[in-house]
């Protein structure tokens, strides 16, 4: 849209000014703005190096910034600046003096965004408990309602007008739950419509939103879900209401214990699950499963849910003997990603086998094999879907599979 | 016990013969013999090292071992190839050519253990649908039961006798839960009774549990923990019945929705939170908060709930910046601690911070303040409770204060 173009231009702008306080504030407001490049490529980053703002490429690292992508021309914010000659900038850029990289040795500074994990909105939950304010936005002109019919985002198939209307209609209908979602963290709405937000995306499935629809769907419909299976109290069977914007359910029943003191039966459920490529112990091979259910020649990671008393690398270790009958020595923590199905949080994490054998378990998984790097690299990067197909983009199992891959020609 | 010091014994002569399938089978039966150390401190590592085993060497790499300890000469196992002239497990143990180092750059090979996080049990998922196994194991007279009474662990003041008609009694009673927790990794029992087993501490309290112990109780508080909340069904209110050896609660209501293909409300709650020590963007102070509840003087780490629809580092970002108001940049996992009260999976991460001003949110917090390395080092170290006090070492925000420390010293 304009207004976002017209903020990535003062951003660019403000950096190579080597404004720092500006630069501070627009990407606390929109982190996104980071990577962002305008004419010929060039980032924030570059153009601060080019200038010799120090305050502003320090700031922009520690925010996470890439300080490895390349211009039009090919060259990086480190090129820039040894060109230009500014040397305790080409300081900061070379790998060893970095800010944070100083603070925290191993982080990964520039991660990958998985889908349904970019946070467009500011949750504001300290809201949630203010019920003349939620009130008040509730007829506010301003506020923007995202449609949900059975945990699916409505789809608008053509220019319909009286969104205001239907909105309002739904709003007092007994069955319509009402969720206080957050604040927009830039100005730009989700969509041209004033009072009511459809996905851009002509069809409801959920692996096709923008990136921005896709983290409010993310969070939208997982506390649907629970409100869908949770409308009962679990400790005593009775009814529930509904209180702090759609963030908690309080039992009726005054007797009952879940009132007294804080329960988890009140409020939303996220579940964790660990999926994780485990690496051959030559460091050349992954092992991949396939259920059933896939697609013909998919294989993907394996997975579970974390049981509880349970820590995140025990569960590595425990599903994937389970599966596979794997043992696995080391686990490495990557990325993760929020998966609303219903309400799943995939930590996704390397491993290393320190046995080979493999034994599957026939009730998860048909399959499980070692495939190696050569074919993966084929499949991921050459569409060669003869020998098997890696699950899409969208999922963190692609993205562990292309972690995996490109960390290791780095090498 | 005995029983573990000959398997020690093993272990270590396995390792100094250079016997790669013994030293795997016993590493992949007990993790935990890993790093412990026989005669003057040396561990497997260095026996390998001294006799050139380059195989064992690696493999106990692969496993995670610790390639830093020290024997009571303060020598390294990479001093100790060097003194023997083994050049290539000098290499293996120089930081470059690691093992795990290689495939996976960056990972924690020697992550320190939290408490609550040992799996003395193997959990045996697949056993908890077999009825006919479960129930010949409840006669078994070689089964161990860990008893609770409302989710505390049951203590023994004095030696009783008949142990084993006491539990017959409590699993006659209709009210008593049965969790099948898994089969012991090592022969080893918890303790020296036969069929009945209690902590060995004489106290309720929950961290003053050995490791052993502590694991297990963690796993088991949980699920307890649960179905005390959990007995009836969120999704209709009907009453429900326990299934698969207390890891699953079925509605008995047969129209019920939740009978209809798989859902999270049959299964046991893991609610996962994130708990952050964050660092000045100079890299020599931490913001740590107190809330109104905590002993005098005692300030820990910012902490909260994972929210559905985010993501762990999303999290921390919101989290501290409600707390305390100020902005988080990069995020890093460090490890995590499941912390049974009732069910939460704390999961601990470094962040760098991109903005300093302090502004507590005063519904959660007390007071933050960034603490100089110099005095959290005072505190840590010293015992200097003068200015402040952070948790005890069973928690992982003492962990991670002591990881940050750590990490420094060695650059
Ligand atoms: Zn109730
Ligand atoms: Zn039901």
């Amino acid at each position: 849209s304009d207004d976002s173009e017209e903020m990535l231009e003062t951003f660019l702008d403000a950096a190579a000014r080597g404004d720092l306080s500006q630069v501070s504030t627009l990407l606390s407001n929109t982190p996104s703005l980071i990577n962002q490049t305008g004419h010929s490529g060039w980032t924030a980053l570059m153009l601060a190096a080019r200038n010799g703002h120090h305050h502003v490429a320090e700031k922009l690292l520690l925010f996470g910034c890439d300080k490895f992508s390349v211009n039009s021309s090919s060259q990086t914010a480190y090129d820039i600046a040894t060109f230009w000659g500014h040397r305790h900038i080409a300081g900061l850029l070379g790998r060893a003096a970095d800010g944070c990289g100083r603070i925290l040795p191993g982080a990964d500074l520039h991660p990958h965004e998985n889908y349904f994990s970019r946070e467009t909105l500011d949750r504001q939950s300290g809201r949630r408990t203010d019920k003349v304010w939620l009130e008040a936005k509730q007829s506010d002109s301003e506020t923007v309602y995202l449609l949900f019919s059975n945990l699916s985002p409505m789809v608008r198939t053509q220019q319909q007008d009286g969104s205001e209307a239907e909105v309002k209609d739904l709003l007092q209908k007994p069955s319509t739950v009402t969720i206080f979602l957050g604040i927009e963290k830039t100005k730009k709405s989700l969509s041209e419509e004033k009072n009511c937000s459809f996905p851009r995306s002509p069809n409801r499935d959920l692996l096709k939103l923008s990136e921005e629809e896709a983290g409010v769907v993310a969070q939208a419909r997982s506390v649907l879900a629970w409100h869908s299976r949770y409308s009962f109290c679990p400790t005593c069977g009775g009814a529930t209401k509904m209180e702090e914007g759609g963030y908690k359910r309080s039992c009726l029943n005054s007797e009952c214990r879940s009132l007294q003191g804080v329960h988890n039966t009140c409020y939303p459920r996220v579940d964790p699950v660990v999926i994780m490529l485990v690496i051959h112990p030559d460091g050349n091979q992954c092992l991949l499963g396939r259920k059933k259910v896939f697609p013909v020649r998919m294989f993907s990671c394996l997975a579970g849910f974390v049981e509880p008393g349970e820590t995140l690398e025990e569960a590595v270790r425990r599903e994937t003997e389970e599966e596979s009958g794997v043992t696995v020595g080391p686990v490495q923590y990557v990325s993760c990603q929020p998966w609303p199905m219903p309400s799943n949080l995939m930590i996704g994490c390397l491993a290393v086998a320190v046995s080979t054998d493999i034994k599957v378990d026939e009730k998860e998984i048909e399959e499980a094999r070692w495939f190696p790097r050569q074919q993966v690299i084929d499949s991921l990067f050459r569409g060669d879907r003869s020998v098997f197909v890696i699950p899409p983009r969208q999922t963190i199992a692609h993205q562990l599979v292309r972690h995996w891959i490109c960390m290791n020609s780095n090498l």
